[in-house]
């Protein structure tokens, strides 16, 4: 019986602990994947602080998962051992739901999430299901895929299927760990490109990602900024400040429309007269399915998109956490198992 | 020199007093058009209470204009004298501005009102602008075809362009001017056609417009509703209030927007993780062009939509102008000329 | 062990011979259905003459099912014994290979269709999986539902999916077992509807199911017919006649397109001048899944829209293939069983 | 009297021939352009040969016009002397017809080309209504803009309409003077771009100009290498030659279409089984407007995209044209004025 090293945690609010399991084997409909690196993203603090409803402990987080495919389940077509590849957020579906039924996978009614409803990615193996599975280009490495399985496949579904044209302005909101591939997406895309961040020092690194212009929400009004720009067709919102996003609508162009794909408390605020005279819209998008991270993970290869990452053997999992929670690192952090 | 009849307002407040004029003549690029009927809309208001900035005096109001055309200026071409036409809130466009080289002339930044920009039907004669002309179908009367000028138009307009399909459940926020239209013309195109109202007492009235269903938003919360119905791919909102529209959101289907067309002081307040896992969105959509009015006055020969009006006779306008106002009208008023 | 009557052919070009069968027991995943009415489609062919390759014997026609669930297999989630269903062409898929990752069901590389894959609906009781399951309204009769599970989705998802918006001038090519369904839906979506058949004596029929234009095809020229309306948005050609679908070409207005679902020999011949200038376009569609037949069958309970049916009771289900066959029917014919 | 160089031709089949001619004046709604370069496309010998029903002569040829704005017509607003303007096949438009109306210019019934409808490019002055101005960035040579004008904005417009998301697979059919612009363009909107040509002798340039892949019609079965690729989402066929597009139809992927922007004598030839099962398409695209021709060039100078030319003086333009129609020239031809 095979042994692995995995990081779990023991319950709401508990540390992250390295601890000695038997290698999972797959059932069904599943595959064992031999973790290489494994992303830290903010949303694992929902099963290290026990924010979402029902989670049970021990549990492994981790959604941002590239690997090797090592051992497969009874049933599983299409695949084969010694092939790499990604898993994210989207962790499974259950293929019944009215959603299924119409192919919305991503919002499953059942969905399941890696790290969440089963033990993800913060070990040396992990089992998921088929359908969870996005085929790697072996132009990436392991590290730098990882981070695209969910910060990358979330702005880059966005983008693709904004209606956006090349040429247009699109504009994205907060340079962080979703921001920074959204400046590079964007402007890979075709669009002309604008980020939108607090303080001006990051406007090189903006300018160095793609973008074409840069404006200083601190020093700027954002929505004057836009529209001396001709006003943006899409701003891709990344950030959680609903008041942010509530401040780029002005700079909205004709047909122009914010997307929002990072969770703010406060609402969005739409003013209908501008809105009605611009035929404006406000948008949520919800990342993608395991086909979706494999377009991400194809155009990243194809166009040269890396995301800025920080690595971390995997037994310091616990201070790599820290560091991205912090909002320290530029700009995700990645676990690696050998 | 031929006289007319008319009804101006003086100044800003002023009263809508009726006058003899002289039947203007055309210059060129435009019409003389004889007026059979105008509609009465509640945003006349702007003319007669000198709400649009600018606006100058005296002014005859009114943008729902149905009549034939008297006398062609020098230049027009694909017209007739003797042709029926209507003329809406779309009274003209520059052709030059950025909006109009893209042939968006409905938001054409120098955009003409009838009866605000210049006067409008509330008298016997009108001059307009050639380009806001729309042919009317022979199977319309005038008293009908008045207030598909605006209030059709834009309900008809915001729901053909909704993306919504046959079949789709698609509910009307709000049962007066816009709405009677709107749940008309809603279930006429196949939509699963559902009513919202204040009230019980309206429910008889909107199963008779076409509605399938019935919500009564002083007794019902209104999300609740629409989820119980499958959820709204569109919520046409054509009230001016703010909260009920944000009220509605939580009653939207997987990809499903609320489209404003009403003005409401109070923004929409939109919840970012709802949207998020929805694909939800909020669009404003901005009534349309001659030519989309023509569309509507066609659909609804088509298809057998009336408004429910109460005519006056031109002298009577300020009583008529009056009960318009009050909201008692069901539920438009206009007015008549012979 | 329970016996049912089935229809079966022994081998290609084999008669449909009645015979006593045990009724199947549904294994994991899949249904037990009771038939109560089955429609014979032109398709059905390719079982009775051994045109589908690999095509085992003997086998069960029918893919045209309306039925009850009876009993449920092993992991069945979302149904009960004695709900109202349909099973139509959409028989079954895969869920892995790459259509199905990306939930294009009815284009399943592995797609199973009833009749042809297992056996179908010519008999008293049907096995199926349980994603080719449809829901069905009360208000819809099992005889008229049939037809609508192959002919009536075929031509409702082509035109809720073709772009077309209320008022547009739609055109259905064909009025047959496809063509009479098309008028029906095209009028209750609000199109301007035309119906283009061979033959004056179809025109009280066309006008009857909701046509406001008849085209005879043998006296008229289809395409002078077609712009002297102002041109077709969409034709949607149900024949299966290439040259009769290059004929409506020239007819198509401006962004207008040909829209497929019936298969011709001959290719269509596609005008390279004509259609960049128009922008116009040719286009294929494949039906739909088991979800759009639950939206058909909904649309068509809510809408009115009834298929022309001859009924014979599944004994004479030789008899009934035969009158189908000859393009006798008016329109499909439908087997009952008790 | 100013005095200006001018190339003519006399009458259908006449020679270029330079003669001195005046400075024409700018009429009301209309701008004096002094040109400083003018491509010479392919449709001029729509004018050279007399192919443009009711063409006037002597007639200036010439609609890929980069100048700067001399002197201004009455009536003119928002352009000003000494702006850098390009004039390209959509060169004035009426305004009252139908697909004007609806702001559709590019197809005016009326439409106005300059070189056909009046004077062109070849000249070192040239008159047009302001509604054909496209504005130039100030990062484009003028040489480099004149192309851009016609074969430009054909494959740029065509593609960023076309329905195609980044990273789709897009392959341009032709490398010639549209499809090497095609080429270039596709691979900076992020499609994973397929150059499809004759000879393994272009393959180089393929690669240079951004193709990811490049496909050898002479030795390879075209639509087999676009299926080994996944299936092409677009193919833009920049060709004349009806069989060399109906080839590629093999090769679309599900939802691919080929888009036809270049003329051909012969039908493309539309399989309905394949079109069905593969919901393809084929559409036809007219290039743009002066707004679209602005985009173009906009995208241009942002994304680097840059026509391979050959630059002639004006007294050369016989000997331009003959190089031009030879089809030798790689890949458009220019005339310089100064």
């Amino acid at each position: 019986m095979r042994k692995m090293r995995a990081v779990q945690v023991g319950g709401p609010g508990g540390a992250l602990e390295i601890v000695e399991r038997e290698v999972p084997a797959p059932g069904p409909g599943h595959v064992l994947i031999k973790v290489q690196a494994c992303g830290i993203c903010h949303s694992d603090s929902m099963t290290k602080d026990g924010l979402w409803p029902g989670l049970q402990y021990p549990r492994v987080p981790g959604h941002e998962v590239a690997g090797v495919i090592d051992t497969l389940g009874a049933g599983v077509e299409g695949w084969k051992a010694g092939e790499r590849v990604g898993v994210g957020w989207h962790g499974g579906h259950c293929g019944h739901c009215a959603n299924c039924r119409r192919g919305h996978f991503v919002v499953c009614e059942n969905a399941q999430v890696p790290g969440i409803s089963y033990d993800g990615g913060y070990a040396e193996y992990l089992v998921a299901p088929v359908e969870a599975l996005a085929r790697m280009p072996s132009e990436l490495d392991d590290v730098d895929a990882a981070p695209l399985l969910c910060a990358g496949i979330t702005t880059f579904n966005a983008l693709r299927n904004s209606g956006a044209r090349a040429g247009d302005v699109v504009a994205i909101l907060g340079i962080g760990g979703l921001g920074h591939l959204g400046v590079q997406f964007a402007q890979r895309m075709g669009f002309r490109t604008v980020a939108i961040a607090r303080g001006e020092d990051k406007a090189p690194l903006a300018k160095q990602l793609g973008a074409h212009h840069y404006i200083d929400s601190r020093t700027q009004n954002v929505a004057d900024a836009l529209r001396a720009l001709g006003g943006a067709k899409v701003v891709l919102a990344t950030v959680t400040n609903g008041d942010a996003m509530t401040a780029t609508l002005g700079g909205l162009a004709l047909d122009g429309k914010l997307i929002i794909v990072g969770v703010a408390e406060k609402p969005i605020e739409v003013p209908s007269v501008q809105f009605i005279m611009g035929r404006n819209a406000v948008q949520g998008w919800p990342s993608g399915t395991s086909a979706d991270s494999e377009d991400t993970l194809a155009f990243s290869a194809l166009s040269g998109v890396k995301p800025m990452i920080e690595t971390y053997p995997l037994e310091r999992a616990a201070e790599a956490y820290d560091r991205m929670m912090s909002g320290a690192a530029r700009f995700r952090v990645v676990l690696t198992m050998s």
